[in-house]
This record gives structure tokens, sequence and C-alpha cells, in this order.
């Protein structure tokens, strides 16, 4: 635990999905909601059907080898429209409607998420980026937060060589999250379609408030947790040994009380 | 003029339209030299053909009025994309590779160009923004500045309502000059076909360098202007007399020589 994490403010990153993208009544409670939060906050959205849709129309089939995704010339256009544009600048100014100082941002401005097109082994992804951590310049994103801005990340990154990639938005939140842990006291915010991690994957009664990661070993070992679970969790420990100081995943029509600890499942060391 | 002129940093906000936009190799040349201007920079860009080449793909029509583009729903979806995130990111990820910190935004994002929707008199315009110029705060456009970020504004402002609406770039342009203009030495450039005030349509050769509010008056009413290039004329001297310091007209293909002032046409009060 770092001892200086009394002194550090509060940082709330959030991210969300398409279960909440893909409807315009739960976005906008969402952002409601997500507004109110008083801490500083940033947003990191994913993509949703809508980019499938509007592919379609323009007849940009989305294709895959090995049931892996490929993102093509054509497909990293239409994300870069509608991530990029479409669904970021629309949630940017719902936000600043409701006196949230908004700026939209994917990982090419500023360079706040410098990436490297992934490399070629057996399967080809196209322009699919991964993160280089150890490039991202904190500072760009504390000048924001620090000045009252809220940034809303599109789940795009850049190569540094004038392409956008496209990127994980789960990867992208931990990331922000982890580069931002020695300025902030970080939580990291998985909102998504479930109460939380769920001892019965059938009934959203059964989500766990709290899991340290003696809990986990000691879940998974008695095979308690569904299978979908799992990666999530184990990026959650990972963000935590990183030194995000908590993850918290729940359900996204509930962000209120994930933020005061009352609703989803807390996931911390101890 | 302003006696503290000499003590404000240069700025340039240059605009380009579509026949850069549209245009993969001019697009190209322009951003390296726009990359390579060592003073403070905004860059601000039109649409282009490819919002209505996306939009005939996507069946949505472009619609007038007595003559009047409207925007529709559809179309302010189809510009959202297309201005704010397509053209916009794509140049954003281009100047990064350039070494060019570039930040795109939008008129939504941290609130930077507020607008209210065109009231509604004899022509319904749909989504149109008209920019509250007395809304605009400096202090944002200046900490971009001020810390080494480039702004790249696609032409879309917001309503404060939830709204993306729909602007011309030009404007965009002129406001953000003025708006700056206490602040900041500001040149506005506008980039266009032609290689400035042309004394016959026809050659090319044949810009002005310099022009003066008296030279315009004697041209205009000899008529030795061609019609097209009044209202620019009109809305540069507008912009100086709101505190620019000099607006230049000149060909997209030639901006090193625009901001070194050899090239072009300048336009200032004397």
């Amino acid at each position: 635990m770092n001892q200086f994490l009394d002194d550090k403010e509060k940082l709330f990153v959030i991210k969300i999905g398409g279960n909440v993208i893909d409807d315009p009544e739960k976005l906008e409670a969402f952002l409601k909601e997500f507004a109110a939060i008083e801490e500083k906050k940033i947003l990191v959205h994913g993509g949703g059907k809508i980019a499938t849709s509007i592919g379609n129309q323009l007849n940009i089939q989305s294709k895959y080898v090995d049931g892996r995704r490929i993102t093509d010339n054509e497909t990293i256009d239409l994300v870069t429209m509608v991530y990029g544009g479409l669904l970021n600048k629309k949630m940017v100014a719902k936000l600043q409607s409701l006196h949230c100082n908004a700026i939209g941002v994917t990982g090419a401005d500023a360079s706040l998420l410098p990436a490297k097109k992934r490399e070629v082994k057996e399967i080809d992804y196209g322009w699919v980026g991964d993160i280089e951590t150890e490039k991202i310049h904190p500072a760009v994103w504390k000048l924001f937060l620090q000045n009252g801005l809220t940034p809303v990340a599109a789940p795009l990154t850049h190569d540094n060589e004038g392409h956008i990639l496209n990127t994980n938005a789960d990867t992208i939140a931990s990331v922000i999250s982890t580069s931002l842990s020695n300025l902030f006291n970080v939580s990291l915010v998985f909102c998504f379609e479930k109460n939380g991690v769920l001892l019965d994957v059938n009934d959203d009664d059964s989500a766990i408030p709290k899991l340290t990661f003696d809990q986990y070993l000691s879940l998974k070992k008695s095979n308690k947790l569904f299978a979908g679970i799992l990666p999530k969790i184990d990026n959650a420990f990972d963000a935590i040994n990183k030194g995000v100081n908590e993850v918290i995943i729940g359900n996204s029509n509930q962000l209120s009380s994930l933020i005061t600890g009352t609703g989803g499942t807390k996931i911390s060391l101890q």
C-alpha cells in the first residue's frame, strides 16, 4: 500500500460498454449519475452495436480470422468515425448540458495513449493497438483534471506514425488508471450488465460486496465463479498490483452506489 | 492598433476547406507545412465531399430549402461522425507523427464553442449553430496553447442542451481569432484554392500582396474584384476590427509563404 495514499486526491476512472451505449435511456441515466460525481473523474467508453450497423449499411463486413476480429482499413475508418466522432461527441455534448465540463479524446489527441500496431504472428489483427504504457505522459491527463476538465476517452489509440488504432476499452481504462496512480488515489470502476461478481450467475442478488485476493483464489478453486468473470477479476488484481487503489465491478445502472461503496463488488488486495 | 501588440505572443489561426481535405496528397503536404510552423497555432478544418459520399451510402440525402442546406437529425449525426471523428482524428494522428502535439476538438469539448441553434424564421436550418461569441472562455484555448498543444477544430459547436450543431468553419476560425486577440497577436489565415485576392480571377499570378481598407473600397467601386471573394474580404475586415492583427488569404499549397508574408494577400487596416 502506498503510504502517501491519503495525501492524493481521489480519481474515478469509469468504463462503460455496449449495454449502456446501445440504449439511449440507460445512457442518459448513466451520464446523469456520472456528471453528478463530485470527485475528479474520467469516462472510458467502448463501442457498441452502432458501429456494426453503420458498417453493414456501408457494406463493411466484420472480418474474423480464427474467431478473432480483424481491423482492416475500412474498419478502422468506421470505428474512428463512430467511436471517436458520433458516440464520443454526443456523450460530451450531453455531459456539457449536465454541467460536466467534458472533453472528448482518443489516444491520438495530445498523444494521450501511444500504442504499437499489434505484431503479426499467427494472425494479422490489422489496425489494432497495444498501448505502450511506459510512453504515457500523465502530465496532460493531470493538466485536464486539475483544470476542471473531465476526459471522455474513446477506445482508440495511435501509433505515432500517423495511424489510429483500435484498442479494447477495458485495457484503456486499466492503463489510464495505473498510469495516474502515482498522482491520484485511483478507483477503477468497470460497469457492465451484472450487479458485480456473482456467486450465482443467474441471481443478480448474489453479488459479493468485497473480494480479496485470498477469497478469489479460494472461490476459483471451488469453481464458484462463472468463467466469463475471471479475466475481469484477473485484470482488476493486475491493476491493483500496479498501483490502483481499488477496482469496483458492478451494474451501470447503479453508478452512484458503486461510487459510494454501497453496490457492486469491491476488489482490493486485503 | 493595440499598443501592447509587441508584448503579445504570435498565434496563427489557419483554416482549410474541402480543396485540401478531399485530396490526400495535398492534405499530407499541407499538414507537413503546418506542423513545421514554430509559432503557436490552431487548425480549423471544414467538411469536404467525404461526408456527402458517406451520406449517400447511408441513404442520407442532402436536403435544401430555397437553396439553403438543412441539417436534419440524420445529417447532424453524419457530420458529427465524419467531421468530428474521421477527418479530425486522422489529421490529429498525422500531425502527431510529424511531431506536432495536436488535440482534436469540437465546440462541445471543454465547451470551447458554445452556440445557439439558429432561430427558425422563414427557414428551419435544423441543427445549425450560431456561435455565442460572448460566452467563449479564452482560458481553455490558452491552457492548451501554453502547454504545447495545438488545437485542431472540427466545424461543430454545441448548444449546451446536449446537441451538437453544424457551424461554418470560416466563422469558427474568425470567432476563435477575435476571442483570442486580447491574449495573442493573431494572424488569421484562410487557405483556399486561389493564390489570394486576384485582380484577374483567371490569372493566379494576379494576387494583390497587400490590401488595405481604402484599397478595397476603391477596387470594389471599380468592379475589379470577383464577386465570390467579397464576403471573404468583408469577414477579414470584420475580424480586424474586432482585434485580429491581420488576415491572410491564399493558396493552401503555399502555407509557409503565407506564414512568412511572402505569399497570398495580406489584409490589414493600413
